[in-house]
């Protein structure tokens, strides 16, 4: 199995790039929990394609249709599938991926996998707009979270060189997430410089959940971090996760790294979070953060060395068609949707 | 649940740093598959404690005893028991942490977690000690593994700016497990530095996984990264994982990260390997490179800044006992182990 | 979670008896496996309502519509989903059942475990229309497993006192799914004098499955016994579940049960199957046959006592709307569908 | 895998027959429970062998060794394990049956499945000796259970064609669980005579859960009976589950089998309780109700015709050793304690 995530929800996407349609399935939602679809909607619009220079041209409606599990406006304790249609597929861009493996992509991997009889077009199951449905799934998390008194944002810490201020926890996002305008405008700057090159660039995006309870995970092996990283290296192009201080804690000393615990308000608290909000695998009742790592979009315009895997020749590939020469600001929602989905899940488990 | 892990197998692992003993079932082990207890033990003493200043001055002979799973040196199709016994247990130097928690350590979140009846001596089920039946099943995975002609190795990337030459895919390890000796000097003088002030460090883990066939692991969520990474997050003080070029690749471009398409020796390789031999979360047939983030042991000597959490009031804790300056060294084993087992289940699903 | 089953393929329902549409999701299936989407519709009319007198009235055209998973007529390793729209729903039926619950059936369940917020029109989730994706996902698993030699096939085996013939693996099922047309005949008296009275019957389905290899299965706890049955009692007003000869078995002695070796063409066999197929939870090579019990349908036009789950007042109800007076016929597919998920699971699971 | 069970608990069993020790981890458990091991003990001798003439004259103490997770008495929130050494082996009794299958035993199953690698020696991993770890982890739940006012008991129902009276909710087992002592005495001559005959005989168990609270359980595949029935089928010797009216339902009209709603004590209950306390897979608050078939003991000392696994020649063959000529009365522990292991694993998912 592969597309499904979850211990007490299960989350199941489905679909291809180009399929008749593409969805998610939430079984074990709650019922009575409401559910503004406006919302959800708001949300998908931060990782839609389309809108401006930086992201592919592809333009999808991206409205979800619920098939089932509502009621109301409610969820009704019956799983929740939600379909999107796929309208603006171009196949015949991709005609040659089935041959001709793009660098870096999964095109080779999931050929060999299949033995020859994946979906090539547009990526297929692997492509990037699976992560719509997952998005739609954590926007409804989100939602039940945030009446917990529970909320998660993101933002792009860094591209290249260039680093947003810090993250705020009721900053809204807008299509470029970032905190401080000018950065923002520095690392555009960035992405249009290599776009105008025929080449991309990666970035890291930054993470935190508040107000999340103390107490919450599992020891060793289904703790807050394996989950976490877990779902993360399920979006594409994520290559490395780490929780608070992360690999720069590495190079830390143990008396400038400990948090050191303190009463605020009656509550126990740390002084600092280099821990990220997890000791031990469980919650301490910091916000929880993490970075993650996206790599610079494969899909670049420059010729690349590749082979044909039917013939097995080596060759030279140039990729046309519609790429984003970035896809941080577009992965930002995304490693929100996946933060809610199992913090959400983690939550429903229990202490 | 908790402590288990795997699909194909599953390894649950049991035990407490004081309890009467800790073990590991192994459940899902092919029959017929012979286990050399001798080279287990080898590899169980790259992470025993007492060998040297670096680590803790706790000695245990750790020799499993086996339980069942086996017949004539070999797997029957049983799940496997082995239990180690615990005998150089000193409880009463942790009596204090059941009530000030130690920064940084699963004290307060374990007390949390289990409303106070959790086992609090040694760090009970959250000792490190608790990767000695992870490394047990760790070894006996890298044995199965090596005759399906996969081979599994680690060592010390860097302690403070200190870094180890490149990896070496024979290379034997040892208890310090670097392969460029004299940077191995330096790394101890920096751990022995930290030490002598009653701190301690922390440092990065390389490990490859060599021979791994392509077209292995599940698109989306059961992929090899998020597989390997919720594996590795269950090793206590990893705080981040990457795979390939990592954190570091997030800053490249397209056209420098990308590896591109070869032929050699008629079979598809990359030329680079920034992808970490993960494609789309499938395996692509090149070795498999993921780095690990372990933070510097929270035991230090220093007085530190807690509190009590029955009477929630501010104190200072000053640690005593026996405890690792710099972990890093035994986590390497720690780290091949995580890394032999979830391959193993992924070889096992089959492709 | 609930409406999910299997390890290596996950099914997936979803859907409630009066939503927009309902579904499937099969995750895990191999590349490559041609289905004849004909063949499955044909098998899905077997299920189908409002064919005859002993079926309800509701009429659906049921054609799946497949949304993902598949390419050129072959399954391409994403997850296939088909949906079916509901067009016939008479929400207006069930108006009374939110407040006042039929006897035996999940109103009053759904009720408390939802908290009231379920979908009560025509049994949301708890609807015997939930069978018709699992019938899907059957239709598509006989189909690979036909071509692997493995064929299964169900009948009614009893309703009242009246038997039919054995079963015959080659049997072609029709709408009344016996193999002697006489008994078949008595059978539908049965019904009808039911039905005349405004009562309903129960039976008995056998299935039986022909051509699976020997060695196939777990010990102990995920054994072939333990993971049919687990499917079966997933099919709605199935209450007992008896492999081999079963209830009839537990009075035997040993010397008659007990099922002799023997070697048939150079193959060990055995010369009675009283162990329907399975040894120690073990597929053994012979044909593995089951029974399974269907209680009769709850809904009855008799008056019954109910009461006001609201008010928790006594009242009488009356139920009005379609209902089949005998649910055996149309359940057969059904089994036969569980039957083949789950043996297709274990098929791919490997010995 | 294979021995493990359980979502929120997880049972992991493990040892052989002749293996050096067998038992059970239990991870999962909530911290702070207090566990009477003479309790424990005592419910652990209903199913000891060697007590009188109707068991197996093997002698084994079969106290626990409780190895880990526990701390004065309660748990600590680790995983639990217990083990039982095996002292009382006589391999050389089996010897004969790593070539001859003993007909309608796991001894050619076991074969195949593990290419002759399985330990053969008193039936390996296959031997009704693993259900005493499993009626451990019964017994802890047990426990558990009843504090939560929830309590499992069972009895033989029937040996041949002679019945017991009515379970007893507070009725107290004994090492033939009957509470009709003069059905019991009959039950005992029935057994007798076949044991004269060097024969052997089945019966059926029933087992009624009382206490359990309305609304648990999963929709659809995670239901009570999916559950329920999937760990019976995992006790050596079970070949039919039902539950409530069972197969005899299935001959009923729905005017007759309907549970009709009432209220007592202004509380809903149904009038009759032919569902078994499920309805749509769901607790409804009525006891639960379920019959176990359990064959006949397959190792009689009439001679039996067999093959020759490797040579693949017909032979003759004649069991020796020690063998129940009945398991029900032991069987009676293990079906209380698999069901106590299930509905606390339901209980603790929560509504």
């Amino acid at each position: 199995m592969s597309s499904a995530i979850g211990n007490k929800i299960k989350v199941q996407i489905f679909g291809q790039s180009h399929s008749e349609a593409l969805g998610v399935v939430i079984d074990g939602l709650p019922a009575g929990e409401e559910i503004d679809l406006n919302e959800v909607n708001e949300f998908l619009r931060l990782r839609a394609p389309g809108r401006n220079k930086y992201s592919t041209q592809r333009r999808e409606g991206d409205l979800p249709k619920i098939l089932s599990g509502m009621k109301d406006n409610r969820t009704c304790g019956a799983p929740l599938c939600a379909v999107f249609e796929n309208k603006d597929a171009k196949s015949a861009d991709y005609d040659a991926f089935s041959e001709i493996p793009r660098p870096s992509h999964a095109d080779y991997t999931a050929y060999v996998k299949h033995n020859g009889y994946n979906d090539a077009a547009g990526g297929g199951h692997f492509s990037g707009r699976l992560t719509l449905p997952m998005c739609f799934a954590g926007a409804v998390c989100i939602q039940i979270l945030r009446r917990a008194g529970i909320t998660v944002n993101a933002h792009i810490y860094s591209i290249g060189d260039i680093f947003d201020a810090s993250l705020d926890a009721n900053g809204k996002l807008c299509e470029f997430p970032v905190f401080n305008a000018e950065a923002g405008e520095r690392m555009k700057g960035v992405i249009e410089e290599a776009a105008s090159e025929g080449d991309s660039v990666g970035g890291v995006i930054e993470c935190v959940v508040w107000g999340f309870p103390a107490g919450f995970g599992e020891p060793m092996f289904d703790n807050v971090e394996s989950r976490l990283s877990y779902g993360l290296f399920g979006i594409p192009a994520v290559k490395g996760v780490e929780f608070g201080a992360g690999f720069a804690g590495a190079n830390m000393r143990g008396s400038q790294y400990n948090d050191n615990f303190c009463i605020e308000g009656g509550i126990i608290k740390t002084e600092t979070n280099n821990s990220g909000g997890v000791l031990g695998g469980i919650t301490n009742g910091m916000p929880i953060t993490f970075k993650v790592a996206v790599k610079p979009t494969p899909s670049i315009f420059k010729p690349q060395r590749s082979v044909n895997m039917k013939t097995v020749e080596e060759t030279e590939l140039i990729i046309k068609g519609r790429h984003d020469p970035c896809v941080v600001p577009r992965a930002v929602p995304c490693v929100m949707a996946v933060a809610a989905i199992i913090m959400y899940d983690i939550y429903l488990e229990g202490k």
